[in-house]
């Protein structure tokens, strides 16, 4: 069996990799860090998982174990993931600490959550690896260390662009974001903004100044575009717990139909376990895919505008976090992608 | 006093008019007409109106009124109008009915909707008034007779992006509206896609293939843009129960500052009570204007991708319909604006 | 006009006084006091008052005002009293400080929430009346200077059980309080237990031990059984936003039909203007009440069993806290009960 | 592999046993039956499926199979029943048809629905096993043929009271059940009551003249305490979708301490897998049991008026529903009793 440590195991991100750890065949969770609820047992804190799992948080890795998961916010990952990796463990990182090859990118993004613009760990940069294992299958191998898990997102958007732009179906500029999220993407910790009352029948656009998750969606359509690609991003919650809805927006280079969009992002995305495409006379909602790995994209072409419009959906804890990063271990020691990923939701 | 009818009392844009006309002070309801529940005290149907109104529902119109609601689907007011003109009331129809001045205009709506493209009282086309006061103002006056009350995703996308398009600050095409309805908009009948078991914690985008109401959108923002207007369309549906947040989206024409543009948003509502204008640094939500007659427009200005983005909030039941209505007949009957219409909502 | 000021503005119980207080005929809210947002324009706390109200929120009283609503904790008002006294204001406290007449009474209240059980404003205690109109109408008039506002599930449960114990149809002993609240009831601070993806699909009982409220609820119907009450009460909280149900359950003495309990809960409040008492066969929700001063009581008989059920619905945050604020300045000032609370609620 | 066929597998019965057989390792699901939904794979009607099972639903029984489950309303399952067990399979019903010994104890049950009280199968009536297995796990054995499976109000009850009344720990009259559910118990079929904007922020009791529930606790706890119980009981809905709050009181026979009281509480559950016992100091909420086959029951004493107090909490779609068919079906075919049922739910 695979040894896996969580680290930042108290949050929303590390119950719900534990929760699908608990269900892996070839893996499992021996060593939950959380400095906040050091010595309680994780079925405390989470009384779900009472009879589920006896383990104790601790306050500081100590377990010698095969793969860590840093589910921990910006600037955590990077000040403990040598010492793991000396230790001979690869590291998935939930934040944006290696989502970016260059100090440079990196900087950027960090500028716009106002974090120190130095990255603690920069010679680990090169080598990580973007963890989007639909566009970076190939790169996420036994002789990777490193992953940079994706923002929810980002993961929604760019999975919804992806086929587009590499198949030039749609013009590199003027391509719009206008994502939904629900409220378990703010995490665990109580705030006004997320307090009952004031969320159970609200819906409000915040960060209007712009998202940090651009800068992943802006490189990795330029990669594939082979453009400069500035994407104009709005980021909105609804008073959903679990669920991503992102609808993007690009001109159609020519007039191609539906059905042929259709078939493109399908031909795309032939060889993904995770990614479903249908065309617009297909009923789809965000709780079609909640409590999985799955993204449904919807793709519909606005022939009197001349638009293209998907509409991507996820759950953000799942495919936006918890449910990548297992995937992305799967492929780091050459499991089958779906291990521990193959239960459907429960519905309602 | 008014004496106001209201036919279709039984659904939610009827109720949420009377309560709104038991608080006017120059207005009462005398008639409540609904054929599926004619018999019944309307408030056995809504039991929050025990207490507060008497009114029996009929099955059709008797008393002479001077102004009549109708709060019902497009094909009815055409049908019931012109006795009730005769008979010297004022008409306010809440549908598609005398939204538009030519049968042709008509004709077009009709079409996307699956319904007789030949309109029933054609006559009556030429005189309706568009009742959005904001716009329409000088032509909802005494004389007037029939008024085409809005639809709610047009309020919310006409008013956010009127000043844009009147000041020539975007471009007349590429405008995108995305739009996220609370489930109230569905109006009071039950269906699979509202239960509450599968709406919960679900949203979804829907007509993917068309939305009638950018029929009037276009219309309206090609007049003050003075120029053909195409936009494109998302209708989405969230968990709320009321609320629009329509997210607009135009290409700026140059570049001018978040600053001027608030300004010249604010200079353009200058006259209006129910119309606020904000910044891209004010947290605002629809909860903010639930329950009320306000529309709340954030404006903010993306020099990165050179794109203007506007997003309105409304209470689909109010500004979106019943409260719209009511600001139609004090115009009507030279009434102050805000004459039944100056209550906050109530918070959380 | 009757001048207001309104201590601890800024929480829901003040905000919901002040938004009655807006449309209230005969009465003015003149100074907000909060000491966590002095400075700080209310309309800017709380957006949807915008257009409303200029009111700045200030860190200390400093008008002379006709009355004063202590929306404050328990322990302030008793504190701030007195100088308001002297200045000829009146007093209505929100909290625990004045609902009881006696140092001891206190003191075995204090004591269940954890407080110092000595009372800083004992002298004032023998003339502070317990503000529920429904039973101490006639000890709420002009010559009044200081009430106890009542506790939102003290309300629901007093006003349910009132007339069974007066007109000795149950036994003073084995009645049982199974109430639910909705999570306003908790207040505007974020917290683990009130985080919107905690919440949303989540019910629970809590405060096991005992909660406070039942001193009141105690007191206040064993006055009516002319014997000492004990009740068992279990508090719990669900997803609703504005609510309380409570269930109610006590032994009838003698076999009574329904109807006969409905019409001798009909003859005991016949004179008051906010209760409504209906039969088993009528359906009721707390949306029914949702906004607004009602108590609605549905009255049912288990032969069975010889038990009678009342089933209590307010809206916590109106009946519950601010309405029955707003109902006791009407009395004191000799107005008409109903001013201001004249409303009906917004449905849906 | 045990081959299962689900009949009525267009409801949230049905899919909900489908979601967990789809994870069972000795259990396939090879046919689902529903006359609403022939023709339709069931990844069309839930589209959360998809991926899943490619399975298409029939209108009538034609496989043979070792099992059958009855996911069907009253009245079905005996139509459907003599011709199963012929062709040798077993027999789970999820209606009141097979939860009574005697043609006059389902005679009380179908007269309080309004059914027919004539049992169509009665010569099976004897050998139907009542399917809770901590109380009837002996009898659940290879041989039996029928089982009745449990209301899910009633699994609520028996569960909380069962060691209290085998202990003699309460008296044996004056019991109260408080019942309250979420909205998905109300099943897949809209309504108003289930109307997203009627129920979005309401509660209320129903029933209140009689619950079909009441039949089974009153049996099955008669059994327990050997005499005859008659209990008053209040079903309620609340606005989560999927859980059972029950709080049930009873009066003490004599002073019993809390802690001697949850021992008595898990010592009569120690071998049962599925129900877990805490004292009044724990936080237990519904979310905690969500989506998983567990009983949480919360144990607390009032030592102020002797009641016993127990908080039983459910999934009404598992514990409640297909999780203990399942059960059932693994006491059936001596397969561990937690097959299938060993995942944590999804948090939040």
């Amino acid at each position: 069996m695979i040894k896996a440590k969580i680290v930042g195991a108290g949050g929303y991100g590390g119950v719900g990799l534990l929760e699908l750890l608990l269900g892996h065949p070839e893996a499992d969770a021996v060593e939950l860090v959380d400095i906040d609820n050091a010595g309680t047992p994780i079925a405390n804190l989470y009384p779900h998982l009472k009879s589920f799992t006896d383990l104790v948080i601790t306050d500081s890795a100590s377990e010698d174990v095969d793969v860590v998961f840093m589910a921990t916010p910006d600037g955590v990952g990077m000040t403990l993931a040598s010492d793991e990796l000396e230790k001979g463990a690869k590291v998935i990182d939930y934040s944006g600490d290696f989502r970016f090859n260059t100090p440079e990118a990196y900087s950027e993004y960090a500028s716009r959550i106002g974090l120190d613009t130095d990255h603690r760990a920069e010679a680990l940069l090169k080598e990580a690896v973007y963890g989007l294992p639909e566009l970076h299958r190939k790169e996420i191998v036994s002789d990777t260390r490193v992953i940079g898990n994706p923002g929810c997102f980002a993961v929604s958007c760019i999975l919804g662009l992806s086929p587009a732009l590499k198949n030039s179906l749609i013009e590199s500029d003027g391509i719009i974001c206008d994502c939904k999220t629900g409220v378990s993407g703010a995490g665990k910790n109580p705030s006004p903004a997320f307090h009952y009352p004031a969320r159970y029948d609200n819906m409000n656009a915040y960060k209007l100044a712009g998202h940090q998750h651009v800068c992943e969606i802006e490189r990795e359509l330029g990669i594939l575009a082979k453009a400069d690609i500035k994407v104009t991003f709005t980021s909105q919650v609804v008073p959903v717990c679990r669920g991503i809805m992102s609808t993007l927006y690009g001109s159609m280079r020519e007039s191609v139909s539906e059905s042929d969009v259709v078939e493109a992002y399908q031909t795309f995305y032939s060889d993904d376990n995770f990614v479903r495409v249908f065309g617009s006379d297909v009923s789809v909602g965000s709780m079609d895919v909640r409590g999985t790995n799955y993204c449904n994209l919807v793709v519909s072409v606005d022939a009197r505008t001349g638009k293209l419009r998907v509409v991507s959906y996820i759950d953000n804890l799942v495919k936006g976090q918890a449910g990548s990063a297992l995937q992305n271990m799967n492929l780091l020691f050459d499991l089958p992608e779906t291990a521990g990923l193959s239960s459907p939701g429960r519905y309602p």
